[in-house]
């Protein structure tokens, strides 16, 4: 039958980062490729304790729940984020299917076709995915190492009159580059002056590389609740990566009025996500002490981080640069200029290795000579093995450029 | 702050089932609205033995999934489906977050606005809901006893060129209807000639008050899938009903190709759904007598059908009309013409009843004098008291409308 798709529906590409998996998986590829956190760090045995306990009771834990979510998980979570500096309450709290759940909502309940939208470069893959999808005009806003720049944003604020600016401000994906604390105020009293929402993706933010006081600037949640004005910011949070993704349990914080509008379109979208599972989160925060399983996460993957940057400074290539982030799953690697990162991949798949090359990452004018390693989910056996196979990659690919010259 | 909404978001209603559900909650209302399966049933001591064994293992339960869903659960899916007579393989199944979200999913890659779905009616609520968020423009085609009008579609396939049809022709909801064998072959075949996608929605077909073969109809899918002509009906079932809703997992049977689409769609809508729940599905499916369970739920359904059944025939009263379902979880009732079921809503609430008014299952055109009354949720001591509830409204709403005239 020949289907007539939607407009919508093509516009939306495959992500390469899962097509990447599926060619690595289960073959003898070191993939640095994908997002995954380390599966050996899961608490699977507290895990299975609270699912235990959870359906110990009668039949009512297996009913249908509210659109907004589990009650209790919801009120933890406030709880959790006023202790980060959020002040939020129950109500400010809906939970969703992963925070790409939370982005998808967000741009259902705010875009017309053509709506503009900021963002930063590079972003993160499947939110470009899904303002594709709503058919978003994406503007990009300049940056320096400290964030977005407030003259250019204020500038696009005024001409464009965006719906929304997306970010991820705390060890971004894919560049793990982390905003200063004077350019996070900066850019929310411009949108709170301009009256333009920031939606605050924050999936990696409790992954702290360092435990230093003030080492790690506030939230632009926190930044906007703790301000006089009309709060702009809706925060997106997830307990994938500091507990476990199967259980897709995500979350946005946002003014009443926001939520109750989220949970009219999350209705349609699916009733309301796994109750189970929510009901099994709230129970592992009671009897789990869930932050010193982050921190101590948050140790191994430090020392993961520590390793490739060594084995990828002991290479001593001419021409590589990258910086250490301060937390979070990604490492980004910027080649000298003329080395295509796409045209790589081929090449270092043939050698074994795996990586998402940087242009996925730009709704336009991407930096080509760039590319994300992740560091959480490399055994750390395999790293330096890992990087030998890149470099001799590099080296081939060289050797064919010339030869084609 | 001022938000401007996207024009879809001002297109949702909030379900008015969900609204009276939130009155009736804790309160010594009956309820006879919601679409709740009777929790005492659910197998709560097989599914806690499920989880348990999936996160007995390693950490690797609780990593992310493929968006397709967990394989071997969906390799037990069509291995069931073809048990029912629908031949599919694996990879023309798909796992969804309930089959809310399938219709949803199949809404997003299909419809632009404006596109023409046509409908039965009376029709589930929140497929209304969903075309409404896409903007379809709906039309409703006419039908009998026996299901919709073979020349009634045809013109309007020929004349509207609608992009779907959506249907739940097996224990209807609200209708309880159950279309035959015969109008299924010409529904199925009209579609077929004319290119027009199916989308058949059969939440409640495995609740059967019956066993002997061939007293419920196959599905569409069935004869769809074993004609010799090209595919039209796209198949969405779901285990809220057979197991529980919590685990919130339905799936979508369609073409490889449907099933590509919509996955692309499903990754950026929220990567994928609990892989967690879906481990612990296919672990219960290898373990428990899923279809003993159908059975023994059946059959108390059933009789909790004839019960309100019985109840409501003895009132003995005059322009009351029914038929008793052949299966699911509802019954709908025409009161005499004059009685506005939503109107009446607020008198019965007094009384301590709630049901849902008709009207809000109907596109356009309502017939006003119906409603929707569930039988499996209310424990079966109450079902007497809450018809006898609901007569005295009736009564109540009678005096009222003499004293206006």
């Amino acid at each position: 039958m020949n289907i007539q798709y939607s407009t919508a529906a093509q516009n939306i590409g495959s992500s390469v980062v899962r097509e990447i998996l599926k060619v690595t998986q289960g073959s003898d590829v070191i993939s640095l490729a994908g997002g995954l956190p380390a599966e050996e760090l899961f608490p699977v045995e507290a895990v299975r304790a609270a699912y235990n306990q959870v359906l110990s009771g009668n039949g009512s834990a297996l009913q249908y729940g509210i659109t907004e979510g589990f009650t209790p998980l919801r009120e933890q979570i406030a709880g959790r984020l006023a202790r980060q500096g959020i002040p939020v309450n129950m109500d400010e709290i809906m939970l969703t299917t992963g925070s790409q759940q939370a982005i998808d909502l967000i741009c259902r309940i705010l875009l017309d076709p053509g709506d503009v939208v900021l963002v930063e470069t590079p972003t993160y893959l499947a939110a470009l995915q899904s303002l594709n999808f709503y058919r978003a005009n994406i503007h990009t806003v300049d940056h320096d190492s400290e964030g977005m720049l407030p003259e250019d944003l204020e500038e696009k604020l005024r001409r464009l009159k965006p719906k929304l600016l997306y970010t991820v401000p705390t060890f971004n994906n894919p560049s793990g580059a982390t905003w200063s604390t004077e350019r996070r105020q900066q850019i929310v009293q411009l949108c709170q002056r301009y009256g333009t929402l920031i939606l605050e993706d924050n999936p990696y933010g409790e992954l702290r590389f360092t435990s230093e006081p003030g080492s790690i600037p506030p939230t632009l949640a926190a930044i906007d609740r703790n301000s006089n004005k009309e709060h702009c910011v809706i925060y997106t949070g997830t307990f994938s990566k500091i507990v476990a993704p199967a259980l897709r349990t995500g979350w946005i914080a946002a003014t009443p009025e926001l939520v109750r509008m989220v949970a009219k379109a999350k209705q349609t979208a699916d009733l309301h996500s796994s109750a189970i599972d929510q009901r099994a989160l709230h129970q592992l925060l009671r009897t789990f002490d869930i932050e010193q399983h982050i921190a101590s996460v948050s140790r191994e993957y430090h020392s993961r981080m520590k390793l490739l940057s060594q084995e990828l400074l002991a290479q001593g290539m001419e021409g590589l640069r990258f910086r250490e982030p301060l937390g979070g799953m990604f490492l980004w690697l910027t080649l000298p200029a003329e080395i295509d990162t796409t045209k790589l991949l081929p090449l270092a798949m043939e050698q074994g290795v795996a990586f998402v090359p940087g242009e996925v990452f730009y709704p336009s004018h991407p930096e080509k000579n760039t590319m994300r390693l992740n560091f959480t989910h490399t055994p750390p056996q395999l790293v330096q093995e890992g990087v030998q196979r890149l470099m001799r990659a590099i080296v081939q690919w060289r050797e064919l450029e010339t030869a084609i010259l």
